[in-house]
């Protein structure tokens, strides 16, 4: 099953994706809340598809209708891996980690499929970074590798649109990662049924303004997806909603001679293989 | 202003601190929402003041039937900031940090006044940090240094409670910030009043079973509490509830020869002059 979090005219709702058919959760489905965090929650994605399924194709909504909210707006957390492929360590000479390489994010940062990012006029330094995002769906610590998958309840598409300058102003990279607007996100939840265990082995690719820039596998994952999720919960319990960026591999812009930074009027597409596309303009932030 | 957020057999609530004296706000100010994150974002601190002067010494609550929330319990952003006190940064042979080192907490490491700082199976490193925490109580970006204050709702106390091992496992501490009920907060929320501007020239201390540990003054801040929310707010929108836990000084654990770790049967009290006593003990995780 795929969702997709939606504002309108009306406010917010939740959309299921079938094919080209968007079908309204709030009308096609009512006794299911309408809020994909919600839904995590209290366990109801089977009772959302059956529902949906009795409703067929009534409740089908105008895609020109509506801006693509991040599937969750407000995760309980946003961890995010750093140097979690090979090739990207490298070409940033970092050495391979021996032991995930976690930073935040917070829900200030984020926008939804299509909405600007926005270049600060802080810095110029704004790179793009394709990552697969993880979705908890259910309560957990000390969860065993070999049980961790169990715990996810979907995937989605991330842009980790950095400012390097700002990354690298202190030891701690928050405030880079952390500029509002700059982590896109969406444009579909994708439910972990539809996707290889542990989304293994799917391309992961950047396109700016048509050109690849990053195409790499997440096969490749220096800490795949369930190693992930035991070495994150032997710290803290992780909740349905929490999502887990999980790196980038190569080919971002700062590594690149001359560097590439993104700037006013472009656009960044991010793929991943059978996840979605993440496709967003980039924008000068009006406010200096 | 001094309010606390508390739980009990009859669910969550939020109380006046008056002297001896707790008054329910749910009870004595019915109209209120007895919930800070809300008071804080609909801007009702002052009608919440004059509606508990109006109810008098109603509604007092036995404070023997209450146990201590985080006056905050889910803050959209958990901001810390590692090294901002010299003699700090120097035991640890870090550089004056030339920008606000910012690291993050999640929720799930929250723990209230009174409540067991756990020290995992995982570690035997669990170190102390007594810290001023800066409650945001107005929306803003972009925040010049001379109106930051504006923009503060209060303070607390925070014990930012760190397993050393784990949170130099990667060049990034969000591992060892965040095991589960290791950053404790509060008692009260102190409203902006009842502190001098920017909680400047307060006295911090530890004592670790009555010993103490760690005697500092918040005068002694490298980024001060304005300058932090400048620095902040240019990178991201400071919302109302988010928290900024503002660094500690020298006589940290980790640093005395031989280490000093907290240990199952400790009680570890900060305290901060004029803002309050933060007491926990220290509790041996059962699940490993």
């Amino acid at each position: 099953m795929r969702l997709l979090s939606y504002a309108d005219d009306g406010g917010e709702g939740l959309a299921v994706v079938r094919g080209e058919d968007l079908i309204d959760v709030g009308e096609g489905a009512p006794e299911i809340p309408a809020d994909l965090m919600t839904i995590l929650a209290e366990d109801l994605l089977a009772d959302l598809e059956a529902a949906i399924n009795r409703a067929g194709r009534k409740a089908l909504i105008d895609p020109e209708s509506i801006e693509f909210l991040p599937p969750i707006e407000f995760p309980g957390k946003i961890l995010c891996v750093g140097l979690n492929y090979i090739d990207h360590a490298s070409e940033g000479s970092f050495e391979r980690p021996e032991y995930p390489v976690i930073f935040p994010r917070y829900s200030t940062s984020l926008v939804g499929h299509e909405g600007p990012i926005l270049r600060p006029a802080a810095s110029e330094q704004l790179d793009y970074e394709a990552e697969l995002v993880v979705i908890i769906g259910k309560e957990g610590r000390h969860i065993p590798k070999a049980e961790a998958l169990n715990y996810v309840a979907g995937y989605s598409v991330f842009n980790d649109a950095t400012l390097r300058d700002y990354q690298f102003k202190s030891p701690q990279w928050t405030m880079g990662k952390n500029f509002d607007a700059t982590g896109a996100f969406g444009p579909h939840f994708v439910s972990a049924d539809e996707v290889p265990p542990g989304g293994k082995g799917l391309r992961v690719t950047t396109k700016l303004n048509g050109k690849t820039l990053q195409d790499g596998n997440t096969k490749d994952m220096i800490f795949p997806v369930d190693e992930l999720i035991a070495v994150i919960s032997e710290v803290m319990t992780l909740e349905p909603g929490d999502i887990i960026v999980s790196g980038t591999p190569a080919g971002v812009g700062a590594f690149r001679k001359p560097p590439i930074w993104m700037k006013d009027g472009d656009i960044c597409e991010i793929e991943i293989e059978g996840v979605g596309l993440l496709r967003n303009p980039v924008l000068d932030d009006s406010v200096d």
